[in-house]
Order: structure tokens, then sequence, then C-alpha cells
């Protein structure tokens, strides 16, 4: 397994994204890694973390798109930017996967226009992998189609069905629709002509649940438009920084709980990272005819080596050879 | 001031619903509670309540809306109910306010057939308070209208802020718009459309806000369609309910956190209070022409209080005056 990764991307980046790079190639010596960006720039990086192991290497790029840059604009002038660049080895199958923590709509934009969709997929979709009690379910569109058709939901629940399948070795995984009730009835124009097109397509479809029994693990797979995966997403991380502050003030005020403050507060930043999108490391492009992940911009290390493992899991499982097949 | 109570809606009714009024009458003399629900029920639960006080009283009705019956048939049919009969009496001016814990689109039904809506108003909304770090914010709709207009979340906008300035008093109220990016190119039709809109017409308008930003009080007004609100409460609630799960089990499982745990877990209970809707006691109906309150359907008896005294409030306020003028 070859990856390419984008060691200009992220808010972190390039340290970060080299450490986590690093931690990946030490770890696991079958898996070759990558490293697109400025070449001095990624030469002084280097400089000061020890020996570099043989299976990662660099390769210098002469641009950079921006974390603010317009995301398609941007694609269409910097075709030799890191972040465009690592497209480009996956499209050519010099590389199984790529990995980006950059600019999200860059990425977006980059696997679309120059990998390409996977046949029978209209919008490829941000994947995030959500922390549930017993272990994470799949929510997609996390934000890349903000209006969408039924028919493009009925994509997304392909999609993912898919990948915890293949990648996550979900056997028989199970489909819910995202709503505001549970009956059939409910919900707005999209999901109510959504949940038809489900049940008649996906043998695992469950019906409909709502944010809260994501948490519970009523399936595998969630599926919703992006506007309202993205609003899943940024309410559950508000929520929980939310808890953390009010624990804080509370327990400052209880001497009882004073003494036990340093355990409860690791305890608190424990959940809290099960929580936070960013620890999960990448959300996978899904319906892009070749692996492509994207990192949180705020990754430090760890999240970055995360995200740089869970491509390489989806090239090795054969991700896309099952997606096309099942499309 | 009068409240018309429904005292037969709500999972744990007639005995919390009366509970809860039975508190309100104690410690505010000045409030008459008319208890609406079938006379015999009503006078056993009450046997075993101790001494009545004066301003509360009784009114016997022949029929029950139940919690799963289908909304405008049930309100159309049942013209004698507890719940019909509370919106009924503040159309005729007996009753300055209705609560209700009963069917919620039952509610959202008599209130706006029955009482009706204040002119200017298309789609009456129901708001929903949540927590946040310095104080509350009104999130509005929370579920009763799933596909909206982005000249109803306009309407929405002058309903709110009339609410939070004359009932909460907050003075010149902020007003977000519920978003998935600040910039105001981010979005979905709906909301892109919607912006200028409240540009416009609010004075207060603090531009789009994230999921994440209401628990930072980023607004005392967060605008949004029913389908969105709906998914931020039952989100929120969800993650909340699942960070305390998992803080049980780590606990359980750290011997040092142990020893503290009954003091952890009552702070826990604390937060999960602020954070359950629940415990918020009502969500008014606003653009309604009348002060009509919905209580969850779980509220025991300090949750109907909150409710009761919410509605209370808000006809005291003067509050349908003062948003006849402003719409």
């Amino acid at each position: 397994m070859r990856i390419a990764v984008d060691a200009m991307g992220g808010d972190h980046a390039p340290v970060e994204v080299i450490k986590g790079a690093l931690l990946v190639a030490r770890e696991d010596p079958a898996t070759e890694i990558l490293l697109l960006g400025i070449a001095d720039v990624l030469k002084e990086a280097l400089s000061g973390m020890g020996e570099i192991p043989q299976n990662l290497s660099c390769r210098g790029v002469p641009e950079v798109i921006a974390m603010d840059e317009h995301p398609i604009q941007a694609v269409r002038k910097k075709r030799n930017s890191s972040l465009v660049s690592a497209a480009l080895l996956v499209k050519s199958g010099e590389a199984d996967a790529a990995f980006s923590a950059g600019n999200t709509g860059a990425a977006m934009a980059a696997a679309t226009l120059d990998i390409g969709r996977v046949p029978g997929v209209d919008r490829p979709a941000i994947a995030a992998t959500m922390p549930t009690l017993k272990s994470r379910a799949l929510l997609l569109d996390a934000g890349a189609n903000v209006d969408c058709t039924p028919e493009n939901l009925r994509q997304f629940a392909k999609l993912g069905a898919v990948y915890v399948e293949c990648v996550w070795g979900v056997a028989s995984p199970r489909i819910g629709l995202l709503n505001i009730g549970s009956e059939q009835s409910k919900g707005n124009e999209l999901t109510k002509a959504a949940f038809p097109l489900l049940q008649k397509d996906l043998a695992g479809f469950v019906g409909n649940l709502e944010g809260r029994d994501i948490f519970d693990h009523a399936a595998d797979v969630v599926v919703c438009d992006g506007f309202a995966g993205n609003l899943v997403l940024k309410t559950g991380e508000g929520t929980a920084e939310f808890i953390v502050a009010l624990m804080q003030q509370e327990m400052a005020a209880d001497p009882l709980l004073a003494a036990a403050h340093q355990s409860v507060m690791s305890v608190l930043s424990r959940l809290q990272s099960r929580i936070d999108y960013a620890e999960y490391g990448a959300a996978p492009l899904l319906g892009v005819n070749g692996v492509s992940m994207i990192g949180h911009g705020r990754s430090h290390a760890r999240a970055i080596a995360s995200g740089i493992r869970a491509a390489r899991d989806a090239a090795a499982a054969g991700y896309i050879a099952a997606v096309r097949e099942a499309l």
C-alpha cells in the first residue's frame, strides 16, 4: 500500500502532518508513505525528527492551497499543489490512497474532478465516524452536499453500507435514515420521499432514527443530507464542550469534588476525545473512484496518523472494487 | 392571571400535572389555575394531595386526546377534550394562557385552529429554550414546521426577538441564523435565501451560527426550520445522555474515581437536567394569537410547574400585544 499525504494541509502543517506520517511509517513498514509539499519546508521540518524510515519519502511540489481559498477555483488553478498532486497520484495509480487535512472543499473538489466518481454515483459524500456506546457509526453526508434529492440519499446509503461492511468488517450493516421521529410518516419532504427508496433498495434498512439514537447504535450507517449531517456533528461537539465547561464550573465550587478534580478532568478529556470528530482522524470521501480521506484541519499528529491508517485500511480492504460492484 | 391547564396531558397525567399546578398555586396566590380533566379522575387524584388552595379550581370535561392520536383529526373530533377546552378558554378570554403537556401536534393544531394566528404570521412555531454557558437562548422552530420558506424564518426571527425582549427582559436581543458555517455564502438554499431577509428586517441580526455556537451564547434567538431545530434538540439530549453513560462506565473502572462516584454522579445529573429539554418545562407556541405553552410529554411535577410559570410570565408580560404591534 502506498499513501500520498498532503504534508502542507491543516492548521498545524507541516510539522504535525509529518509527525503523524512518521508514526505510521515506523509502526507499519509494509506501508509506503509519500509526503507531498514544498521541498525546503519538508526538509527543514524533517531535520529534527530523528531517523527517517525507508518507507517514508518526500516529493517536492511548487504550490500550496490555503485553508480559506475558494475550493474549485484553487483546484483548477493550482494543479501542482500538494493537495491536487495527492489526488492525481491516486488517479494515475501511483498511490493507493490520498490523505489531506487541508481545505476540505478543495480536497472534495480534487477528488471529484481529478479522481472522478464511481459509475452510478451523482454526488460523492463526506462520511464522518460517530462514537456510539457499543462502537461507532458512519454518518453521511456530513457536509459536502447541503441540498440533496431522495436519490442522493439512496446512493449515500449504498456507499456507506459497502464501506462499513468492507472496511470495518460489519456483517449485514443496519442503515438508518436520520429524521425527527421514528414513524414512516414523519419528516420533511426529502426524508419522506427517501424512505421508500431506502426501504426498497437496502436489505439492512431499519427505518427512521433520531439524533439521540445514533449514540445508542441504532444503526451502523446513518444517512442524511449534508446540512443535517453537519448540524449533528457540530451540535454533538458543542454539547460535549459545554458539558466539560459546566463540569469545571461545578467542581470548582464543590470541595468534595475538588479533591477528585484531576481524575475527573482526565476522564472528561478522554470522553471528549471520544466524541471529538478530530480524534477519528479522517472522513472518507465516498463515491469517489479511488480512496481519498480528509482529516480535520485542527488535527495533531495522533489524528493525522489515525487518518493515514484509515486511508490505508480502506485501500487494503478493496473498498473501491466493492463499491463499483455494488452500484 | 388565569391559566388553563390540560390536566390529562402528558405521560404522567393527571397526578404529576396536578402536583405541578399545586406547586405554582401555593407559591403564587395571585395566579388562578384552572385544571381541565375528567371530573372523577381529577377528584380522585386531588384527594390525596392535602389542602387545595383557593386559587386552584377544576372543570370537568368529557373527553381526552391521547398522546398518539392524529393531531388535526383529534382536535376536530374531540371539541370537549381537556386540550381543546384550554385553547377555547384562551380564545374566549376566560383564560390568559393555556398549558398542555399532552399531544404536541394536537396542542399546536388547537392553538392554530381555535386561538388563531397573529396577523402577519403564516406559520406559528414551537420555541425551545436551550441552555448556554451564560444563560439561555430561544431556538425556533423546534419542530412544528419541517419544511419552511425564507419568509417563514423571517417571521420566526421576529416572534422570537419580541419574546426574549418582552418575556425574558433581554434588551436588544441578538438573532442568529442556524447554519453550517459562519460566512454569508454558506448553507443550503433555505438559509442562503433567508440571510438577506433577516439582515434587512432585524436590527439585532448577528449572521450565521453553527450548532456549537448556541452553547457559547452567540445569540439570544436562534432561527431555523423545524427539521433542523428538532435535530439540534435531540442531538444535544442524546450527546448529554451519552456522556453520562460513558462517564458511568469509566468511573466504575477507576478505583480513584469510584471513591468520588456519588459526588460526580450528582453533578452529572444536575448538568443533564440543565441540558434536558424537559427541565425547561415548556415551549411557547409563537405566532398564535394568545399564550399557549406545551410541556414535554415526559414532564414530572417540577417541569410542569416551570411550564405553568412560563405561561403566566408570558401572559403577564403582555407578549401577545407586543407581538401584534411588531408584526
